[in-house]
């Protein structure tokens, strides 16, 4: 990303001093409820399984226990917004209640979206999900840098002046995604590799004090040697990995695959405590949570 | 994409005889209409140049006023997604009245959201966009194969079971997009060219009388050449392209632009129509197709 960029960002963000990072915000989410992220994902057959209809006011409800569930016990959960999209406008109206009521317990929201595009129209993904007071406000949202690293500049800056987040898409955990991720840029790095040096190089200016805002998602079963990434330089890159419980990374693993870099990652569980059902999620996510800061510890 | 995968498709295509494939609709719309694809893409300062408010209802009147503005005139609109998305709920609403009144004028509708994520998620925006009776029902939708053209795989069997399409991004017209999208894969093609190969073999078992229904995205301001891209193979794949008018590539270009290709090119222009503003969109859509028609003969 370019100069003038950054001059922009370091404007805005002296703009509004009073406004904490959202790095600064995931440092004290972790210190306070460990690292677990809870993610709320009504599949058709789990919300058969939890007794709810496949409609918005199903996913609505779903969405509802889980933030109750959640609050206070952990502090970051992450909707799926495909699970809410599928019933359009309706699902939707049904999101923005989930997120109201998440906001309002002080649960960090992490937008599942993976939105990327160019120019206005990547900006305008940046508005919709990361503007103060919008329906749809959440903390961090994920994209997609197909269309370039430097695609994500807008709402990489609208982000960082709002006290916002990004993670953007670099080894995911799907054994397909490897054809393109790793795949070899210009400069001899994978496209992986070259996504996180960009992120790195992006969250330098920060305080070192924090966590940066703009994060990575990387899979928790990838093996980071196969796309060249070096752990030692995202320690202070948040992490959103998903692969834990029923995709196989064991909780208890976590220090192994991410060394290093393991206190900056989000451990990301949906299915394994989705699965608990509508009067087992309380204990579900307290299990869960209290799993993770056992392997901090 | 797999085996087991195609004989679901062709079985998925028997089990419903009477329905048209997305490909022979467009090419039938192509030879009634020309190749223009009109973009519906409201911006901030063009609702504002437009007397419009800068509204999910602002948004929801100008898109209506593009479709009446092309209806029997041309044959396909792409509406912006993220331009309705900056409304929440409210602008998805918007979005399915514009959806509704360009189905019932039988103009095609690409809903440009390029969309991505892997399993049953990518399932999930399929359903949402490409299921008919649906409210957010399109004919076509734009997708990133960013986790992997694999990781696409329920969506376009989804969409050939119902008479629908896919563009999956490839070769995009913003200059930042190179580093990614002219990476090599382990095969030695770029990772433009893999995902072309996979569109083309995906095309294969189709129709050799019509377009094939996933379609690739190729901006026209691109070089073939430094993507490895062999355009003599795209004869049968459609290829949106953006890129005509404001962003630099003239529609009387086509032909030398995508050679032996140009007759599968969906000639996309969003800025250069819609900055006529509403009293002159009606004209400015109709010499804009007639601009196109006139290349073509």
């Amino acid at each position: 990303m370019s100069n003038p960029s950054r001059t922009t960002r370091s404007t805005g963000q002296r703009g509004w001093p009073s406004l904490a990072s959202f790095g600064a915000r995931l440092t004290e989410s972790f210190a306070r409820y460990g690292q677990l992220c809870v993610g709320i994902d009504p599949h058709s057959w789990l919300l058969a399984e939890w007794g709810l209809p496949d409609t918005a006011g199903g996913a609505r409800e779903f969405g509802m226990r889980v933030v109750e569930a959640s609050a206070n016990t952990v502090g970051i959960i992450k909707p799926q917004v495909a699970f809410f999209e599928r019933f359009g406008s309706a699902g939707y109206h049904a999101l923005e209640d989930v997120f109201q009521a998440a906001r309002a317990t002080g649960l960090l929201i992490i937008a599942d979206a993976k939105r990327g595009d160019v120019g206005s129209s990547v900006e305008a993904y940046g508005h919709a999900w990361l503007t103060p007071g919008h329906p749809l406000e959440a903390d961090a949202l994920t994209v997609s840098a197909f269309q370039g690293f430097g695609s994500l500049d807008a709402p990489a800056r609208w982000a960082e002046e709002n006290g916002k987040g990004l993670f953007v898409l670099a080894a995911t955990s799907n054994p397909e995604a490897a054809v393109i991720q790793q795949a070899k840029t210009a400069s001899g790095k994978s496209v992986a590799a070259s996504i996180a040096a960009e992120v790195t190089d992006w969250n330098r200016e920060q305080s070192a004090d924090a966590l940066g805002s703009i994060g990575l998602v990387l899979g928790a079963t990838i093996n980071a040697d196969d796309y060249g990434l070096n752990l030692d330089t995202l320690t202070h890159t948040p992490i959103l990995a998903p692969g834990f419980g029923h995709q196989g990374a064991r909780i208890d693993q976590m220090a192994e695959l991410f060394g290093p870099a393991a206190s900056s990652v989000l451990i990301s569980a949906s299915r394994s405590i989705l699965s608990a059902g509508p009067y087992g999620i309380a204990d579900a996510v307290s299990r869960h949570a209290a799993e993770v800061k056992a392997c901090r510890a």
